[in-house]
């Protein structure tokens, strides 16, 4: 999916909500388990519901790679099950040296075809470039992170004051263009979101911290959005887990289309 | 396997080499394709060939998980193949959120049972946290690597001077000890890692570069071995490609070999 034609799907579906498939076969509706194949039941059910007012869907890879073969499986059917209109996104922060990144990239770009995947930058540019050498698909990098441990390694400053995420977002810009790269942006520290945003004016951003981790659409809108959108906000637990029970996918489509509708509102 | 453990079988096998299952399944000699799987059988045949010569078994994920649902087949088959004497890695370089960290070390810890896995510290503390929250387990963290793309991030230097992968290695010296933390240290700039020694004195380190990516057994060893040996070093293309022919299990054995001898002149 190229940049052009996802700015014209957010447009026409007054949205950029992101739906997180963050599925948890602790947490699903317990009538569930009794599929053959519950977490694909419930992605199935999930995706039913929110498509209308989604633009993408993110399977979280570790909750799938962590049930085995047959979590795959069932990433695989989910993957197939999204509609071709929306775009998908492989979150798994891979990232190592070159002959490994080039594997992790055919495991997301091919076996499992996806439209990008998330990448972690600490190994630097020849550990992204694998991902960047898929013209046609995007690569997401790893910039800000709303988490505690982000004063870890992301916050760092050099002498000039300039931080890790910083160089990460300035390096990155010369490896690939808003064509095919994007970052991902923590969005619980809105002044920061503003100044990440004014570091990279034309790249997509993936939102994440809106809902279940506490960011304010609103405000990340005012700090990040752009004449070309260029945002994607993610929820996950607050769409997957609105209800518990067997109105699962209605709640998840209460939550989803008011998501939708205060995006549209924000769009206008 | 305990700190001590550990010690004393590379003491048993005069021995600290790490032999990296990075199998690719282009590269395996042809004979096998016509296996039921290719991929364990090679690796079947490298084990049997390595396992008197080396102290750990360092299966790279990415090259499993590129395969698919069937690849995880092959990695499951392999670490229950792996003889329970010898240390086991996943070389995963994974890290995210905590509730993803989480289902992450799930995957390398109980899914599938190995000792240890690597994992990227860009996030910081909580993305570390739920990997040494298994206390019988070992996390490896990624410190500083030997590639060209070190400079983007684990090299750039704070107003004092200090550098990420310096401040990566200080902060975890507070999470966690040298009875469950390890550190990934590559091996081509031999200085530097005299130097990383100095800051983790009692930490294990798992060095890789050594053999294809051209780091020095002496050298290495001369830099960062300790009393308590302290190192496991890696080799993965130049044991698991010595041959591409029907001998490869042969030409494995007689580089492991030679690994071996050089490392038992070097811990007299």
């Amino acid at each position: 999916m190229t940049r052009a034609e996802l700015i014209a799907f957010i447009r026409h579906q007054k949205s950029f909500l992101c739906v997180g498939l963050d599925t948890d076969i602790t947490r699903i509706p317990k009538h569930l388990l009794s599929e053959p194949d519950p977490v694909f039941s419930f992605n199935k059910a999930i995706i039913d519901a929110t498509q209308e007012f989604c633009v993408a869907y993110k399977p979280n890879i570790a909750f799938y790679e962590s049930q085995g073969a047959s979590g795959w499986e069932s990433l695989r059917k989910t993957l197939e099950y999204i509609p071709p209109s929306h775009f998908t996104i492989a979150d798994a922060k891979r990232g190592d040296i070159g002959n490994t990144s080039a594997m992790y990239a055919h495991t997301f770009f091919k076996t499992y075809p996806f439209n990008s995947v998330t990448v972690a930058p600490y190994m630097g540019k020849d550990s992204v470039q694998p991902f960047l050498d898929w013209k046609d698909k995007w690569t997401i990098l790893l910039a800000l992170t709303s988490n505690p441990g982000a004063a870890d390694c992301e916050q760092l400053e050099d002498k000039a004051g300039k931080r890790v995420y910083e160089h990460v977002l300035a390096a990155a810009t010369t490896w690939a263009g808003p064509e095919q790269l994007m970052f991902v942006a923590g969005a619980t520290r809105v002044e920061e979101l503003k100044h990440l945003r004014s570091i990279v004016p034309d790249y997509f951003l993936l939102i994440p911290g809106v809902g279940a981790q506490g960011g304010n659409l609103q405000e990340v809108a005012r700090a990040a959005m752009t004449a070309d959108i260029g945002i994607l906000v993610n929820a996950s637990r607050s769409i997957l887990y609105a209800s518990l029970g067997i109105d699962f996918a209605q709640a998840a489509a209460a939550e989803a289309l008011e998501m939708q509708q205060a995006m549209a509102a924000l769009m206008l």
